[in-house]
């Protein structure tokens, strides 16, 4: 009979409202499998744990502790921001994690993050063979950006895409009310430096029921301001009102994005402010039209309390797929969602070669963009509208949504040696 | 027998998450009093509507479509910000109004607002007796900002509390999560320009649960910088992380918004800004801290799938109050809400005469923020936390709240002159 070997799981980049549940369905999965996986320890604040060998025992949580991740937003172990450099240019950090893994006898690594992540998974599970202690790393795939390749979706969009629809419809309701004597322009501003997935989803506040004049800039069109405020004006005109969502990456044709604006306050230092004022700024000089603004920023991507079921669901079981992935022997995947039926949607998961994942960014198709560059087709509705299927509310008590906070206590450390990141 | 006379009933000033309850509460509560109220005519974009004589005949509207106002975020008829000058400078804006209700058999004004209206609501009640056509005026209270007095909140504010607590809770994870490597300062700001009641809400992002640094930047203190940096500083040590919740009414001391900078583009003009930007890079200009900011604006006030049950039902109850007082032979009164018992929280209506309420407004209690400032009191918590209480979600559909658009049908005009606004 094998030993139980431990699993190593740590979290990667921005987080979401739905990594936890990522997380929940790893341990959850490896919970029922003692005879095969003994510990998992996650990396306290992401990889930078695994280097500085500061492991978290899950050990220690109770079933109930690890059952709340699911409803949990942001990452309950902590994430980073930090990049593996290349074997060659840090092997040492290669090195390291190896020893790590051998110590505390880990066999299974998972890694729950974007294409970066998928990089370094990837590597780890090469390097790990050739230095001799063979790793088996799945990748398990996590972004609000929506620009992993292979996988029909990532975990955590759906849930941010939800919040920017329900957002915008809500918003557009109110300025509606005000047009005659007060506000006729709303714009919001989304994440999504890159690819325009999240502004795409501002196109869902509108539908058959709701005649919402809603103009999207996306970062994959050049931004045409005379286009535009032609665009805003004929909406003002027509409904009285217009909504504007805008992309944090929506730039001018040079490339330099709307946000970046030369400015500077009275000491002269620059000033750092973001594309929703300065597109509201603009409408405001050209027509004198009164407008509000709001920048959602983080309270997109951890707005837990208006998560989309599918996306909770799909995020659990990319975890739970990955640990059975890795039970199977599996080494250097990912576990994808397939779309296997679109009306009714219907899903499953599959299987994606690191090799194919690692260093290929997704962006928006062409034909998920309207003609004139401001809206979304159907094809984008169709693809988005199962993504944001159903409500998962967490519990609440005293008005308040009960997320819990793990007691994330570490193992002892083996290694004499520390390491400075 | 009675015969039975028409009512009126407009929205006023910025709308709320739960104005439409309000409203949902005069209708369904006058639909309950055939033999006493005819029609429910509302007024097209708030008092204008009355001014111009665009009625909507809410008798168009089937039951289930008025059902639907309770959770319908925004003003369904449309609201405005016009006040009604002093009678000696314009009587003929009075007259017309008494024109319209006398053409129209008006005998209720149900006005739904805040302060201005409530002024304007005890107006017309006296005016209208001294034309010769009496008029029932109630006001129907309203306000994020939860500024009138006697009672002892505002419906719509409990709504935007909740949303703000939930929000801070949310990225206050999220921020938490990522500190270690990447952002470590997040500012959040809050409406409330005069009154800090929506800012303390951010205070409850935190409980014995949840040990969540956050520093409120109050309207009613003035701003102190280098108090505010080294509490900044002390969180971002103790926690690695601190959250701000800053209101756009938060000041110099000589009185001038932190969100009025002095700043200018490329082309000279000057910025509109908001206060979480400055906050943000005053932090990061005083110690490098990476951060991120977020301007909630409408989003906050149009939040009606994170709605608190509480303010749901108190909207309601304020309605239907209205419409029982005025049958009831009330005149120039508001009903208010009266708490009864903080452990467990009770209240009931009560009734106010707008003599007392018009040109009040009620500020935060000294004795509800803290000594430093930057916090709130337990008194404060135990105020807000019963207001908060309760989910009360909308119906979804494919993944979206399904609000009601009203068919908002007018009344034939009856009146020959047509008048400027």
């Amino acid at each position: 009979m094998e030993q139980a070997k431990n699993a190593f799981y740590a979290q990667s980049g921005g987080v979401t409202a739905v990594i936890n549940a990522s997380a929940c369905g790893v341990i959850e999965t490896a919970r029922r499998h003692p005879d095969r996986i003994g510990h998992v320890y996650a990396g306290a604040n992401g990889i930078i744990g695994a280097l500085t060998e500061d492991l978290i025992d899950t050990s220690r949580e109770s079933d109930a502790a690890i059952a709340a991740l699911r409803h949990t937003p942001s990452g309950a172990f902590g994430s980073c921001r930090y990049k593996l450099r290349s074997v060659d240019e840090n092997r040492a950090e290669y090195e390291r994690l190896i020893d790590v893994f051998r110590a505390h006898d880990i066999a299974y690594f998972f890694y729950n993050g974007g294409g970066d992540s998928a990089d370094t998974c990837h590597k780890i599970s090469q390097i790990s063979q050739s230095m001799g202690y063979p790793v088996q790393a799945i990748h398990i795939p996590k972004t609000v950006d929506n620009d992993l390749p292979i996988t029909d979706n990532c975990p955590g969009f759906g849930s941010v895409a939800k919040y920017i629809a329900v957002s915008t419809r809500e918003a557009s309701f109110d300025v509606r009310s005000m047009a005659r004597t007060s506000t006729k322009v709303f714009v919001i501003e989304v994440m999504g430096r890159h690819a325009g997935w999240i502004a795409a989803a501002g196109g869902l506040a509108a539908d058959e029921n709701n005649d919402i004049p809603v103009v999207i800039l996306f970062p994959e069109i050049d931004f045409d301001r005379p286009r535009f405020l032609a665009r805003v004006k004929e909406n003002v005109e027509s409904h009285g009102y217009c909504s504007v969502v805008v992309s944090e990456g929506a730039h001018w044709p040079d490339g330099k994005f709307l946000a970046e604006q030369d400015t500077r306050d009275a000491f002269g230092h620059a000033q750092l402010g973001g594309a929703a004022p300065v597109v509201a700024n603009m409408v405001k000089e050209a027509f004198g039209y009164k407008f509000h603004w709001a920048v959602a920023d983080y309270l997109q991507r951890a707005a837990r309390h208006v998560a989309s079921k599918t996306d909770v669901e799909q995020a659990y079981a990319v975890g739970k797929a990955a640990v059975e992935f890795a039970l199977a022997g599996a080494n250097a995947v990912m576990p994808t969602i397939v779309r296997t039926s679109q009306e009714p949607y219907a899903w499953e998961i599959g299987k994606a070669a690191l090799a194919e994942v690692a260093n290929v960014e997704k962006f928006m198709p062409a034909e998920y963009i309207s003609e004139d560059g401001f809206g979304i087709t159907e094809a984008c509705r169709q693809y988005l509208l199962p993504l944001i299927e159903g409500e998962d509310y967490p519990p609440y008590h005293n008005g308040m949504p009960q997320y819990v906070e793990l007691k994330n206590i570490l193992v002892e450390k083996k290694l004499k040696d520390s390491f400075e990141l």
